[in-house]
């Protein structure tokens, strides 16, 4: 292997860790805010962290799971959850969640990538490719406000979250119907998706309000 | 093929295609009822349409699913998300909820049919086969209302609609013992089962209450 | 087969049967006091009875699931709802509980040491292991929350319950380790689980509560 696809490799886990991390520690504030116990907070920071990727690999019928092959990842999380629990204090709540914009966008556009990826590679047509892209980063949280009594934020929050994976997964596809090389398509559909995220809340955009 | 056999195939694919836009302006309703964004829309039509059957695929262990090889079905619920959107009206609502009475009693008629003969044709004992007629119409309903932080409808409502699909399964069986030709099997349960919806919709029959 | 491990094969039937009626009447009484009908009241009932160990068979890519292979299961929840329904009242609410408390409790035992054992025949890491422990008991009660809109017991409830399952699925790994008769394994993760579970309600321990 080349220095330089080390460094690509190193980066991709770098980059999937700290959005593990941002989608974990958003569960253990919605659980924290709940009211519930130890075990709730650390089966809400599974689901947050691993229920999109989950979800979509049952869906493909692909097992093992990731959670399964890296077992690392579990223990992690285990130990986050403790940990949020011992030091994770009411008034740190509005700090953490602006330290984590970042870091969520970056799995937003990192997970939407690797579902349509995936997906492709299991030979799915476009447009449920696309829907795999938008299913394995924003179904955890949709799971994460279900357990907790919510409507998902996802669905009703009209700032743009699961749209930006959308438009992500068709630039993928676009990308890739040009043939171009794997590494180029995975970091411009994530560099697009978290940028587009990012500006969206830069800027406070929002969806068009229809009337009912 | 017959003239006959062709007719009976467009026949199907027509019932299926009203039904199915049935269960998804139910979804549509709903979610605008719960104040969703127009991903919320979009999430909760598809679930309200496929949820069911894709939840007897993965209980049955089939795949692939409806909406992965017939995708132009995906494309056409998109569609009527975004048009529901865009046209309807809360004064609509009442409306359409009258329009759509028929094609969803169709549809439970015909998805319970469907339900049970996929079962059957996996070898499942004949309770699970009439289990199957029940969640493959039921259960996209039941997503649709717990995403909208509502208890199902199916299961509150006292009218009687998943029990219907219960009936409808059981007559499946018998007449499948009687080695009836399968498109009269499926149409006598499809018949049965939606008549005996509408009829407890016209004269408003109620499950028996019992006492707490 | 000789008279003891007869013996012992009925005594898992007997167990199994009894935590199962336990499971179901739980379900039952969450569901009367949510004023579901007839038909919320038996699919709920199924789905505490059966949603721990299906979700770990869908997990774990198993099939059939118990109640397909044992049909009998189904029916006999079918009639134990509409008995439910025709006897239960809501002053039989308290004493039915405090008479579940230790068929539920060996169920929390028995199902986790069979979900423990489930998994590891299938090669999954410990921890992964100790998880489907937990899953198996435990998610039944989380479906049934969820669709009866409340937020899950298990996860707010600050009384040992999963917390118990989770002992006692480390306890099957080390007594593994040791070499010990499957038996006698499963046996002891039983009376561990269950008993910690019957002290903390004797005894009204709770979770250490965490600072928000």
């Amino acid at each position: 292997m080349t220095g330089l696809s080390d460094w690509g490799v190193w980066l991709r886990h770098g980059l999937e860790l700290a959005a593990t991390v941002a989608f974990a520690l958003s569960g253990a504030m919605t659980a924290a805010r709940s009211r519930l116990d130890g075990v709730g907070v650390c089966a809400v920071v599974f689901l947050t962290a691993f229920g999109g990727g989950t979800l979509r690999d049952i869906l493909l019928d692909i097992r093992p799971f990731f959670w399964v092959s890296h077992v690392e990842y579990l223990w992690g999380l285990l130990t986050l959850a403790v940990l949020a629990m011992i030091f994770m204090r009411q008034h740190h709540f509005e700090l953490t969640e602006r330290a984590i914009q970042l870091p969520d966008a970056i799995g937003l556009g990192l997970f939407a990538a690797i579902g349509v990826d995936v997906a492709r590679a299991h030979d799915m047509p476009m447009l449920v490719a696309v829907l795999m892209g938008v299913i394995t980063p924003v179904f955890g949280g949709v799971l994460r406000d279900l357990v907790c009594n919510r409507i998902p934020e996802a669905f009703i929050d009209h700032r743009p979250y699961a749209f930006c994976a959308f438009l992500g997964g068709w630039l993928y596809l676009g990308l890739e119907v040009l043939a171009l090389p794997e590494w180029l398509v995975l970091s411009a559909t994530v560099v697009f998706t978290a940028g587009l995220r990012l500006l969206a809340l830069r800027f406070d955009w929002r969806m068009p309000v229809w009337r009912v």
